[in-house]
């Protein structure tokens, strides 16, 4: 039986993009004989357009029917002044609790052939390979009570609510013990247990759940000092795991560490591996349907597709082969060009990634 | 009549460098002519060990009754294993509280003299001056309903309370705004208004004051971008104003952009002015007692107590200048310490800055 791939472009650069990686799967699919089918759907800001709504409910049905989701970005200045629940964003975070895609894994890795686009000093960067586990269904994003109220003095005030349930920091916690299992061996929980009693409950569950991964070495993290390290001396990591809102920061500033945040895939899984696979960088609309974005991400994205829903371990392979060929070529979008490479437009990029394969 | 302080040197490196600073305040108070009391008490894992309690009452009458606060650093192992309410770190917060210190000042200053010690490419952070103006009374720190519950199904969750009202939102703003005048007139603020309905609300406010200080340029960024923007380009900042969450991660993260974190104050003000000063870097349980802090942290924090509180401009203005002087001159502790330069333990970095008053 086919797989069922469900393409959302979204907005800004999102559909260019999605493009591009959509011929490296058309490609992929002949080498490899692959049997999977692809759908389109409308999200953010494009169904606000369309519908009224970020997540029309044949997106989401859509969704659910689907092996996995190919997701390229949402938002732009023109849905900027829509109340937060009409906002594209919504889209994105309604899909992520609709499927109840929990985990997050981002991959901060800098490439050897862009070692000089890093902020950071070259020694410091040189092989760097964290990856981070940020859950993605809870939190302060989705916890109860929340909004503006009017005090009985007349003062307002704004208000949310951060909130884990012991099953949902063991389920995240065990997808980082995992995933620490398979590569160094070394897991980092990073949370402010010092101050705030939901993330001490957070490092104790964690602490209690060590002794079942005895091959993994666990520490413990205040999230403000994770900040200061991450800058400081970033390879001491290898696995971070985190809440949602500390997440969201840390995956950012370490996707930034590489320079090269056009480069960033990034996966979000339930617990049945089905994934929604995205760039770490945002929908860009000011270099939107220009022929300027960086469709790497989008096409690492679809390598981790390949690799973590449908189980395509050569495909995925060939395809983080291809791009690193194309980088070695000297192949450049204007993101991470430099001097002494050819500065090639979107297309142009894909079809290179397309010629490797 | 003479002015109070406070001193509340607390454990680890706290009670060394707090005595550098206090040799340095008699070399002022003498070349100045001030007239200044000094007076001690427990705060801490030191007043945990006297007391029992990380801020006993005595301490906290007479931090009211002082014109300002030098304090040190509080934390460490041997208290790492009490339950939340008695750890050291209660007292620091029953302080900010205890005497409204609202609005918390972090510079994020790169010393010409220690350039090569940020992670950081020397470009992107030569002369780096950033001000964070980080509230720190209210949001999640201190929001109620907080701690672990047992659901109805059995399961236990831990919860906190994000919550701000709009006097505590503008009271911190209008410090910002003013920073911002007296610098080079950028303000950015940082919320998460796409996720967070309080701090959407937080957005609403402060824009709803831009009018107030058309000399003023305001922006607004999201948490997640700021972070990946103080790595990417700190020096796009003059001044940002964020709430006591993100505060304490982005003023860590940008302490850390400098390299040296052992050179950094901090000053935190309620309405009166009153203030507490301390360094930004912590108790540094590993080094304590060997006479290898840096002093200058501190020191630059008894600057900033003479400025901010007592209004001693020149006094100030003269401590300053000292620091830089034996930086020119090469001396340096451990944790900036670079080839050709002389390595000095704490006092000796304290007399040396004395000899240059
Ligand atoms: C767009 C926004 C809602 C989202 C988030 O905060 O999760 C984004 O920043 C991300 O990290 O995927
Ligand atoms: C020690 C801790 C409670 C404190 C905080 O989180 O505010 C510290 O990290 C700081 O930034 O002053």
């Amino acid at each position: 039986m086919s797989r069922q791939i469900l393409c959302l472009p979204g907005d800004g650069i999102g559909p260019e993009i999605v493009t591009e990686a959509l011929k490296v799967l058309d490609a992929v699919k002949q080498r490899f004989s692959l049997d999977i089918e692809v759908s389109h759907a409308l999200v953010g800001g494009a169904a606000i357009d369309a519908e009224g709504t970020p997540l029309p409910a044949e997106t989401l049905k859509q969704a659910k029917q689907s092996d996995a989701i190919l997701f390229g970005a949402v938002g732009g200045p023109d849905w900027d002044d829509l109340p937060m629940t009409k906002r594209p964003e919504k889209g994105l975070l309604g899909l992520r609790s609709g499927l109840d895609l929990f985990a997050n894994l981002r991959p901060a890795i800098l490439f050897p052939q862009l070692a000089e686009a890093s902020s950071l000093k070259a020694e410091l960067v040189a092989g760097l390979d964290i990856l981070i586990i940020r859950e993605l269904t809870g939190g302060i994003y989705f916890g109860e009570p929340r909004g503006v109220r009017t005090l009985e003095n007349g003062e307002r005030e704004g208000y949310n609510t951060y909130v884990y349930r012991e099953s949902e920091i063991k389920r995240i916690a065990k997808v980082a013990f995992e995933a620490a299992q398979k590569r160094n061996g070394r897991l980092c929980s990073v949370d402010k247990s010092n101050v705030l009693e939901a993330t001490a409950f957070w490092r104790e569950l964690v602490s209690g759940m060590a002794g079942d991964y005895s091959d993994v070495e666990l520490s413990h993290m205040y999230v403000d000092n994770a900040a200061m390290q991450l800058v400081r001396e970033p390879k001491q990591f290898d696995v971070i795991v985190t809440g949602n809102m500390f997440g969201d920061i840390l995956s950012d500033c370490a996707a930034m560490l590489t320079g090269s945040i056009g480069m960033l895939p990034s996966a979000s899984l339930n617990e049945k591996n089905q994934g929604m696979y995205e760039p770490v960088h945002g929908s860009a609309p000011d270099i939107a349907g220009q022929g300027k974005a960086n469709p790497l991400a989008q096409i690492l994205s679809l390598a981790m597709l390949l690799r973590y829903s449908l189980g395509e371990i050569a495909a995925a392979d060939a395809i983080e082969q291809a791009v690193g060929d194309v980088l070695d070529q000297g192949l450049r979008t204007g993101d991470i060009a430099s001097e002494g490479c050819r500065l090639v437009s979107t297309a142009q990029m894909g079809d290179a990634v397309v010629n490797c394969l």
